[in-house]
């Protein structure tokens, strides 16, 4: 079957980047990026640190402009078109020109669908009026910080404390915005466990941010001159001049739905290890698809960046006709909230007990530097591991530094599929301003063997 | 055969924490510790902090006194103390009060040699004048620091490149004293490549270090006053108030090889997987011993705080009728020079060259936070591969920042004896102001595996 001409439809990191790959592969192709929006090929897990401010010009977060693309790698971009139809037989896509409203036929021999994700908003009244802003693409970023530059927002309110939620607080905190962050939730940052979520909720007070927890958001009120104040299913009404949606975000799929593309049970596209959808020849990566989970083995919706990037080296290799796989992921991510990083790795409670397994923790307190060194900051670190075997299955860590560098061990030890016997012989590194003679890793499978033996 | 009477000789870290967990496992045995010097328990890795005056109290740096650990662990510590012979057929140790003079004989069921290593200092003349100092226990740093602290001292010779060298380089300089690194090969940080040592010659000269290579001490000149001068023996003479022998250290192994103890090719003390010498109930631990590399399969000499601790662990067990076995190292050392952060794991380019592999390397450049971050730093990493199978060899990092974590992934790698496309799929930690997206870790492999599918 000819690859002769193949399109992607999403222009941010994961299409641009599957692109430029086929590019390299398949010298002689036609690639084609259908992109809905203005912007392609641009850093979004750096859009906060714009709006914050320690980001000054938005092309920073800009790899490349659509002209460049094509100068540089003969990769066509048409920014401002909508897919509207995937018709899968004769492999054609209907495109509107979302400027002139002009619709067109584009065909291809392999598809690339890196539609992305959406933010969560609820069907809440007052959900679209001026003022109330979520965070994905370049244009948000825009709005946002043009709005916290006038100075005339006051209050915000962020709604949900996962990961942007959590950025967004030090975002709007920089501009010296009141902060009440609404969680549903009764504790912060689901799902890490309490000790993790206790050095958040301190995190964050400290910051001078107020939280509010096991409670949701059941209306907006306010005018066309903006927002005014917000209904809390608690019955409380509360002055804001912001809304801010970060309670997790959604795939995609409208057009994999629209095409009879197989859907995942999380309600991303299922896609095998080639990234290969139900429908032959079309594949599917980044925020929109599910992703195989190496310590379970199941295929879930957990979308990251990295993940992203290496799905889109996979769909390209395989659609431009060189065989191989993506071997999924251990689940790692990592967030920095003022002067906490938090991460993990693995899987976590809720899913240790869907599992049924037969589990037991470790936690730790530790110190990012010898103790005794200057700026040695205390860190927490907790693991789950199988009783039955001694097999590491996750791991999640907060403090001020080191979070990084111990997730990321963790994560190379479920990679490897290592018990806690195993993971006391790691050979970490160490000398007093970097890093402790016993690494929190080590702390963390000692204390697990220790309980182990107590058991046997 | 009974194992109620365990004595350790030797009272550093390694010693100490042997003595600490024989007590844990056996509450009923008589454990003793026999030292020279007149400290205990101290971490020896941070005196170059307690010179340096970043760490301003020397006790900070001690973490039991002889009375504190008798009084918590019912361990007795005789210091002052050094043991003349070991009498291996009767189980005994002859043992002089180095105050008194006395001489006594003290028993063993199992013994445990912790006797640590000693500064290479040639023998040239004046070796032994006032003002030439190693570092390797708290009366050394006590002796240097009162030194700098008195702002006599202008200039000092450093003999060595090594890991010690180049924290004393920091420390001198932060003193105010004009610094001559001299090195004996023809580039520094030996066995670094060339990339990573043009990186810390840099760091060197631009915090002032004047550095000479492929040069050695042929004397030192001075007198009872002090010394004035060295002569190189490039024929060079250069005036100088100190200087500090900073080139390797030397397992002390005079007691083991005087009782009949097998010594490894290294010179250090042979063990095996229990830590147990050719000696039945005399076990070897710490920078005195050997250790398995587990790259290479081989016993070498390569002491690191981190490994000494896991041996002690092992030894204790087994002393103590507990059966645990030491895995061996991945090679891993760390070091920080001003703000450059050093680091390797795995074998170099001298040992692969030594098996007769057939190897590749890869190198990139790579940013420790997200390019566009406020704070990315750049960052050098370089591995060794197998070209027959792609597994990992070595690995070798340089940067302000992030080093530590990759190399700790890499480590992790080694052990788990991972390829580099097996690495490609590592689900590491990223966030903008933490990590690039692109592990420097993820490059090399995207790297390696490039050359590797361009050889078949």
């Amino acid at each position: 079957m000819a690859r002769n001409n193949i399109v992607i439809v999403g222009g941010a990191a994961a299409g641009m980047t599957a692109a430029t790959r086929i590019r390299r592969n398949r010298p002689e192709a036609s690639v084609t990026v259908i992109e809905k929006g203005a912007y392609i090929s641009y850093a979004a897990c750096g859009l906060p640190y714009y709006v914050s401010d320690d980001i000054k010009d938005i092309n920073k977060l800009i790899l490349y402009t659509p002209q460049e693309i094509y100068d540089t790698y003969k990769i066509r971009v048409l920014t401002g078109h909508q897919v509207l139809n995937l018709h899968a037989r004769n492999r054609q896509l209907e495109v509107r020109n979302l400027e002139t409203g002009r619709i067109s036929d584009i065909g291809y021999d392999r598809l690339i669908l890196a539609t992305g994700a959406s933010p969560v908003i609820p069907d809440i009244p007052g959900s679209t009026l001026d003022g109330v802003y979520g965070l994905r693409n370049i244009d948000d970023a825009l709005a946002l910080k043009k709005n916290l530059e006038s100075g005339l927002t006051r209050r915000a309110i962020i709604v949900g404390s996962g990961y942007l939620g959590l950025e967004m607080a030090e975002v709007l905190r920089k501009h010296s915005v009141d902060v009440l962050l609404i969680e549903a939730k009764p504790h912060l940052i689901d799902p890490f466990e309490l000790e993790i979520a206790s050095m958040v909720k301190n995190e964050l007070l400290y910051n001078g941010c107020q939280i509010q927890k096991s409670v949701r958001l059941s209306g907006i009120n306010g005018s066309s001159e903006g927002i005014h104040s917000v209904e809390l299913d608690n019955g409380a009404e509360v002055l804001t001049d912001m809304v801010v949606f970060a309670a997790g975000i959604k795939p995609n799929v409208s057009l994999a739905k629209q095409a009879g593309i197989s859907l995942g049970k999380s309600g991303a596209i299922r896609i095998n290890n080639k990234q290969e959808t139900s429908l032959q020849g079309v594949y599917a990566i980044g925020d929109c698809a599910e992703v195989r989970h190496r310590v379970t083995g199941k295929y879930v919706y957990s979308p990251q960046a990295t993940s992203a990037l290496k799905q889109a080296r996979v769909a390209a290799d395989n659609a431009s006709g060189k065989f191989t796989k993506f071997e999924g992921i251990t689940g790692t991510a990592i967030v920095k909230l003022f002067n906490l990083h938090v991460g993990r790795t693995g899987i976590d409670k809720s899913i240790v007990q869907a599992l049924n397994l037969n589990v037991e923790t470790a936690t730790v307190e530790a110190t990012s530097r010898a103790a005794y060194y200057p700026g040695a900051e205390n860190l927490t670190a907790k693991i789950f591991f199988n009783t039955s075997d001694g097999q590491l299955l996750g791991a999640q860590m907060a403090g001020r530094e080191g979070i990084a560098a111990g997730i990321d061990v963790f994560s190379s030890a479920l990679h490897n599929k290592m018990t806690v016997f195993d993971m006391l012989h790691l050979d970490l590194s160490y000398t007093p301003p970097v890093a402790a003679a016993w690494n929190p890793v080590l702390l963390c499978a000692m204390q697990a063997v220790k309980k182990l033996n107590r058991r046997f």
